[in-house]
């Protein structure tokens, strides 16, 4: 539609229809018999507001979303469309490894081909928009929603945010009235959560943040500000506080940093309940107050709080809100559905459910294999194929390789591991059964009904673990101490995700014992863990010979893990996190800034340096680590072209000096060397995957824009001259290849 | 020394002399027979700061110190007298607990009076200052230096803070000429860690401080505006940096913050080495920028880095730094000895050592027991004298019971808790020896030698542990199940301090599992524990019946052991920190600010509130918590005179109702209801000890200021009115006996 009629026609509703726009609801108020008569009571929302909401949560179906779409348009004053978001988070009914995992791939083409399928998936069953990607700078094992996010480093949230949203978007065109245009079998995303969330306080779920204005202006909002190049057409504000004030009642982070410095013209949505949340935090004293807060800090929708449904016709027509805002909100949320191509037909891209796709597959299975890292390996892995081996552990067996967050995911379409084992007759036996949790482990995480809950889909069963009976299984007893078994053990789904903060880092009690038992047997152990945030494994690292982390690896998870383990493929994945040593290190990142009494490898016994007395200060396994069954040789990096003003040209070669082709990741760090604040220690600028055959070399170029090299002065302004900076090419955060200086 | 007169010897001083008086050195650069020779070397510095550095670090001895200050005066130019400093942190000769547990007493007249004494031995023996107290708000028990401070409250900090200061400087007064005046039985306090040290990051030593703006302010600077009234001499600057900018170079904190702000008109100290430290943390690019930087932020004194006395006089000579900088700072030193009356007699209050003093054994007994916090008691204590019991544990015979901060604390002062049980000719059996740490973790903490050395004593041998050779002691056999065991456990010395921080808050391995043994025999346990810091005693109280906690007691300790166990004395001391339910939960303490998403009550299994899955949200003893062995009730509160304008008066009844004499903790807690930001839950406000016969009850009257009530808006301005409040009175931060509301 044409931005002249789109005026017109917000010129034209009345201020209830604009109000509308602004709420979203569950699709409990839209079930197929009643989708403009949900009851008004206590605690239902008022008539007109399901008759007006502009955008529905949580639901899938295009027959049932055509349906109420159809009624709803027919039914409007204005035939405006409703718009169906949902949580697509890792794929739709394909689904992909966790984000976490994906950012470990550090392919972010690969990525956004897969977010392609996921809006493909879903804009065929009726959902036009997703609340993805998550790109809070995430550096705490113990917050549930790490798995959500890409990691601890701002610029692969950024590089990932940005690959995932131009997969769901789309290529960015217009349409013929000038108009930005998603295609009709693209989705709307969702860059969240604005802003600071990764840092709430001792990895507590929906805790307050504590940090300081430079590390959230630098490390936490820089993945934002690289994203916005890519158009999100929403933005989700945070839960939390930053400097102890809401977001979602923050003007001057919301209109003041996110529209105006990042240049967001968007929509904003709230949090899950955020707006009516400020009461909870003290900030404003009843739910109307929250609606004004929200209202004024510029959060066009206002995702299921009543506080907006309640009391924002109250606040405009009492005068307490000046109509202009309303108007700019509801704008806001036309424009989207513009952009959307509803206005022109609102059931644009529902063609109804197909099995999944083979390319949607194969995208999901080499995102699996390239997320999953490779940490330990003495001599081990890759199997022959003909080597007898045990494999055990939970996950042999089970199809739970998705995710919490995986909500339309099918168990029935993931293969088992054993499956896969046996389609390729590989000449493996199995351990007996091990459970995911124990009983009391099951209650206490709620892991009956673990699934972020939607409205479509409320009565999907989780089938049983390991149903194994009738099957035949060695004893442990059958071990000798040559043999080799392979375990695939870890977090159950319902550990990871939203609302799932862990204290203890370890594996699942009953996991741990099994684990054990095969250790006191053969010393010849592959450990394959599947997990939603890094756990404490170091004895299980200390015990076996091999240890490959694939998190939650997706549908393809089964055939990925036994190509790697045989060498069908190579691991050439790369921690998007670190490993920490224990739970007592947290946080702890690789680009933590630096500090006076460093500890110096001369001396490390010098207890007076900055320094735990009981664990290294280095965690398990650093960001950017992880092995492959080749090696790779990069030389150290030089400058070209040092001519260009605004530019900065570093090149090195990579060659592959093993047996196998495989891939690296050749990662570029900069140090800022002297400055008037205290600077991180190294931070990621650049990064590149190449694929390489046995005695292949490749030169590799990065190219930095001098501008990417600011950071804030003592006094909030931007340093962009007189400094040094050292650019160190490594394949992980913590090697170096070799480093320039470089001074501006 | 007139004013007039201090004037005139700055005028005459040479740019030497000042630059002197800005410089500390340790007692290496002034042996007896080496005065003003030191030897100049690459290492060393120049001759001419030996010659006039105007104080000394870590030296004792009347003798020694005497001669020194007589050939230092006499070779001076203007005879100006050297200032011996030490850490005196808990006690001189006479130890008292360490401040962690002296905060437990919630008793400053208590904490002033020992301060007395350690200000008295310390005066006697020379040491005319000390780098006490440290008043950082600490949270987190694997840093080693919360042993050093007061605990996690803001409130409680300040008053200790300000008591212990009081106790050292003695009753402010005048001399003749009108200046204030420390008595020769005081020393010179000093402030410490200006500011936010206690926020390192991951409770790591030295770290980083990541954190609001407001919660700095707020929290962290709180304590150091309360103990301002009590003048302290010093401030010493931390060795982090706040918001990036390190402190011993912030000039906007040193002068703005500090002296302008809060009026702090003493001397300024660097922390050992925290000028030359700029460079390592990269804001400085050389020594010499480092000694610029902090003359201009406002660091008086220069504690052991090469910048001031390598480069100061230079950076003069060339005009960098205007000669009123360096008299600026000259002059504060110059006030600071005059203060201490050192220009009248550089020998003032030399009286040579003593024996410990009954006075002061009796107020370090005293501290003990009131600082001991009894944590949980299932009618188990106290035990009947009568009654025979074992005793077991490292702690019975060790003599170990002061600090790596009693620097000149001696063990020989020490008596064991076994000769204590002797003398009283109790009827117990001991159980077989247990030591401290295994070997392994001897090796680890460097036990052997794990004392902050100070150049005075650094030869001090450490005594063997445990030396029972031709002892006789029960097996764990002999233990049948219906027998009581009190175990006195807990961890080495070697582990709290600073540059002691921990990832695991277990306690030694070896003590765990003579635990555990002892467990396998009777559930009959009196656990007693001592610390320098809340350790994970989760299943260590799970099995006990009873469990005192004692920090580290200093040399009066086995004496108060005793006491409390067996009702001599009645437990009184309430939490100054909480007891983590594990370190998975850490940073936790009960001023934490409101969230959204909160737990509530009457669903606790929702999962979608700010919560673990694994651990409860609340810590395994809350701040502010302590059992007696008497009851208390404590009625809810009223107003009083609620027509004063700027005070608010509250109060309520404490009663005995139990059958022996003791103390409650009455503390007065403050919600903020509703604000533009995000409060605390909750802030301890006012606290009273009351002493209490069976039966006798007693009203508690709090006043509060208005203006304390005030806190920073959004905009940091300060709020104070519009506003309403909640008082809550209770006997910890978690229990409410009542509550009333005030609005302002």
């Amino acid at each position: 539609m044409e931005q002249r009629k789109l005026k017109k026609l917000l010129s034209e509703m009345s201020l209830r229809e604009k109000i509308g726009q602004m709420i979203q609801l569950t699709g409990i108020y839209f079930d197929d018999d009643a989708v403009l008569t949900g009851e008004v009571g206590e605690d239902q929302p008022p008539q007109w507001v399901t008759q007006y909401a502009g955008s529905v949560l949580g639901m899938i179906g295009a027959e049932k979303l055509r349906g109420i779409q159809k009624k709803y348009v027919e039914a409007h004053p204005h035939h405006i469309p409703l718009l169906f978001m949902a949580d697509v988070i890792h794929g739709c009914r394909t689904i992909a490894p966790i984000p976490l995992g994906q950012a470990c791939s550090f392919h972010p083409e690969l990525v956004r081909k897969m977010a392609g399928h996921a809006a493909a998936e879903s804009a065929s069953e009726g959902i036009r928009a997703t609340f993805s990607p998550m790109i809070d700078v995430s550096r705490d094992p113990r917050w549930g929603r790490i798995m959500e996010s890409f990691g601890e480093d701002p610029f692969l949230n950024g590089v990932m945010g940005t690959a995932m949203l131009r997969g769901y978007q789309g290529e960015e065109g217009k349409d013929p009235a000038g108009n930005k245009k998603i295609p009709e079998s693209g989705i709307a995303g969702c860059l969240k959560h604005f802003a600071g969330y990764g840092a709430v306080s001792a990895g507590r779920e929906y805790n307050d943040v504590e940090i300081s204005q430079r590390t959230f202006r630098e490390q936490y909002l820089k993945p934002f500000r690289m994203a916005m190049h890519a158009d999100p057409a929403m933005v989700m504000t945070a839960f939390n506080a930053v400097d102890r004030r809401p977001v979602s009642g923050n003007k001057e982070l919301l209109e003041g940093t996110l529209r105006e410095e990042m240049g967001f013209s968007g929509t904003v949505i709230s949090d899950w309940g955020s707006i009516g949340q400020l009461e909870e935090q003290n900030v404003v004293s009843s739910q109307k107050e929250a609606a004004e807060a929200a209202v004024r800090a510029g959060v066009d929708i206002d995702m299921m709080s009543p506080a907006y449904m309640f009391h924002l016709e109250e606040l405009v027509k009492e005068g307490s809100i000046p109509t202009s805002l309303i108007d700019k909100s509801a704008w806001n949320v036309l424009v989207m559905k513009n952009r959307l191509g509803l206005f022109e037909n609102p059931f644009a891209g529902m063609q109804g459910e197909e099995p999944l796709s083979a390319e949607a597959k194969k995208t999901a299975l080499a995102l699996a294999c390239e997320s999953s890292v490779l940490l330990k390996n003495d001599d081990m892995l890759p199997l022959k194929p003909e080597r007898k081996v045990f494999w055990g552990g939970p996950y042999v067996e089970s199809r739970e390789l998705l995710s919490r967050w995986a909500i339309f995911g099918r168990y029935d379409d993931v293969e088992t591991i054993r499956e896969v084992l046996k389609a390729r007759k590989m000449p493996v036996r199995f351990l007996p059964e091990c459970e995911i949790l124990t009983e009391e482990e099951r209650r206490l995480w709620q892991a009956e009904n673990c699934r972020i809950q939607d409205s479509g889909e409320q009565d999907k069963e989780i089938p049983e673990i390991c149903v194994n009976s009738g099957k035949q299984y060695a004893t442990l007893d059958e071990i000798e101490p040559e043999d080799t078994v392979v375990l695939v053990l870890g977090e159950h789904e319902a550990q990871s995700g939203e609302a799932a903060s862990r204290a203890f880092l370890d594996l699942p009690e009953g996991q741990q014992k099994f684990f054990d038992a095969v250790a006191g047997r053969t010393s010849h152990i592959v450990t394959v863990i599947l997990s939603g945030r890094p756990l404490d494994i170091r004895k299980i690292a200390e015990k076996s010979q091999a240890v490959l982390f694939v998190w939650r690896p997706g549908t393809m998870g089964a055939e990925a893990v036994v190509r790697l383990v045989y060498g069908e493929e190579t691991p050439s994945g790369k921690l998007s996190v670190s490993i920490p040593w224990c739970v007592g290190q947290v946080p702890v990142s690789y680009w933590d800034v630096k500090t006076g009494h460093r500890m110096v490898e001369t001396n490390p016994e010098n207890r007076f340096t900055s320094r735990y007395m009981d664990i290294p200060n280095e965690p398990l396994y650093p960001f950017g680590f992880g092995l492959s069954y080749t090696e790779f040789t990069i030389t150290p990096p030089i400058f070209e072209k040092q001519e260009r003003e605004d530019k900065i040209d570093i090149s090195c070669k990579v060659k592959n000096v093993g047996e196998v082709p495989g891939a690296e990741v050749v990662q570029c760090y900069v140090e800022t060397l002297c400055a008037p604040v205290v600077r991180p220690d190294r931070e990621l600028i650049r990064f590149r995957k190449i694929f390489l055959l046995p005695g292949e070399e490749q030169e590799v170029k990065f190219t930095v824009n001098r501008k990417e090299l600011a950071f804030y002065g003592e006094n909030m302004e931007l340093i962009d001259g007189d400094v040094q900076f050292r650019f160190i090419v490594g394949n992980s955060s913590r090697s170096e290849a070799g480093s320039i200086l470089y001074a501006f």
